[in-house]
């Protein structure tokens, strides 16, 4: 562990490889199966959701956790996992947006999927992009061991589902104009958010060679569980204190949509003193893991909380 | 080989396993995840789209190309991708029925999903159930060997996606009101309904001990081919001559909707024609597999084709 750590050329260069290969791999001539080919529409919509845009917090939180097993970004197993990841969580945003889910018209600084492609053809790339996630899961040809196609299968299939985020989608959804607990807005986010995040943690740490230890990988999925939240405590705070253009979405949404939020919950400055508290767990866990080489998880944790966006 | 196989007492048998199975797999408490428990509206949406309802035709095509590799409705890996392939045929058909997509409210004889929980809901259970799918193939604790698991995620991933399902039900939608050729229909039909029975014989025959041959499984996928585009020549036939009761479905609405059908491009006498040499070259692959058992393989390529809903 040396203490010169350059994390923004790290990150620089972990972005560089995640974009290459979302756009190799979101492609019509890349998705050939059985002599089939993809519609161009349906993949044109795909690669609208997916490429030039979005911080790829996910993939660097794939890849940063493989990095303590000893991968590198060119790693087959973490590029494909932190894509996966990606893809999951584009699918989501496509169909959160949408006219019957939370009817946004902006995302990222641009029209939505629904609004550009019609709503058809949005429902459609986004069931395609979660098929797709497991697609690059399961690549042919042994450059992926079967045992680390099958985990990494198994946690985002899990993490997606409806005891992970689109159980948590429900549950926010059910909760328009409800009053919530502390303890029940913290389950809807552990679940809405917190599943996919904790997930490519440990899906990073999946790709390695097996070396982590159960109490190891018990830290990363606390670690995960933390930044998760803070995550969303930090969105709830954005959301008040950032405007559109910066957020590249619409601000003051949830407040306007009266939905429950850490601020509307606990007010501004305790929003901002939990945020803090949970970026500290994150930290404790990363040291308590044992794991040598933490720097790239712990300056994401520091990104997650001091995020302007 | 014996001659006396009572293919009604099998599919009893198949049938009563896989509804017992699809009863506890789609189950809040079965859906445990991390501690997460699945919102009951959402698993109440994804009970209703999954159980008591549907021919079963793709486990029934699951386990039946199981059992030509020696497996039984029993053996773990194929009970549970006769199940998860029957879960992407759910979401799909809670999503085609959505407004934004065909707009039907009617479905094997039920109001359909949207109708009966709302838009939002429909369209989170479709998503939540394609990631159950998933969670199916990749039980832990070595239920499944791992890489049965990988071969399974990646057959089903690659039928759903976009070179696939969703890329045919992208093309269908872009084909209202246009005259396609019987090249263009059949690729459309290929990928729509097409992928996932194919998928269907190939993900039971790889549910065995791997001792299928290259040129037996080339034969399977033939006949998966040929009782795939059977299933929809024969589904335009029926959508002119039987009734929307026997149906449980709207009858005449691809007529309605000035859908391209095997019907109307080929007029009803050459469509029962074609589903009858399809019926014929289904048959002509099974043979030419060389596999031992193939009678309930057989029987289902005969009750695809004289089906009457």
């Amino acid at each position: 562990m040396t203490p010169d750590f350059d994390f923004t050329r790290w990150m620089t260069g972990q972005l560089d490889a995640v974009e290459r290969a979302l756009d190799a791999w979101v492609n019509v001539d890349a998705t050939l199966s059985q002599g089939h080919q993809a519609p161009a529409d349906l993949m044109a919509a795909m690669r609208y959701a997916v490429l030039d845009g979005g911080k790829r917090l996910r993939p660097l939180l794939v890849l940063a956790a493989a990095q303590t097993t000893g991968c590198t970004a060119d790693h087959p197993a973490a590029l494909r996992a932190a894509c996966a990841v990606e893809l999951i969580h584009a699918y989501s945003l496509v169909h959160d947006d949408m006219p019957c889910m939370d009817n946004d018209v902006l995302r990222r600084g641009k029209p939505t999927v629904h609004v550009r492609y019609g709503e058809a053809v949005a429902l459609l790339a986004g069931d395609a992009l979660q098929a797709l996630a497991f697609e690059l899961l399961t690549p042919p040809g042994g450059e992926v061991p079967d045992a680390q196609q099958a985990a990494l299968c198994g946690l985002l299939a899990r993490a997606a589902g409806c005891a992970g985020m689109a159980g948590g989608q429900a549950i926010d959804l059910a909760s328009v104009g409800l009053r919530l607990t502390e303890p029940q807005l913290r389950e809807m986010h552990r679940l809405k958010t917190g599943a996919l995040l904790q997930a490519s943690v440990l899906m990073g740490a999946a790709c390695g060679s097996g070396s982590v230890s159960a109490s190891a990988l018990s830290s990363l999925q606390n670690y995960g569980g933390a930044i998760g939240l803070a995550f969303q405590v930090v969105d709830d705070i954005l959301d008040v204190t950032a405007d559109s253009a910066t957020l590249g979405k619409t601000a003051g949404k949830d407040a306007d949509a009266d939905k429950p939020t850490y601020v509307s919950l606990l007010g501004l400055p305790r929003a901002r003193a939990y945020a803090q508290e949970l970026h500290a767990q994150a930290l404790a866990a990363l040291t308590q893991s044992g794991l040598n080489d933490v720097r790239a998880l712990r300056a994401l944790a520091d990104m997650v909380v001091e995020r302007s966006h």
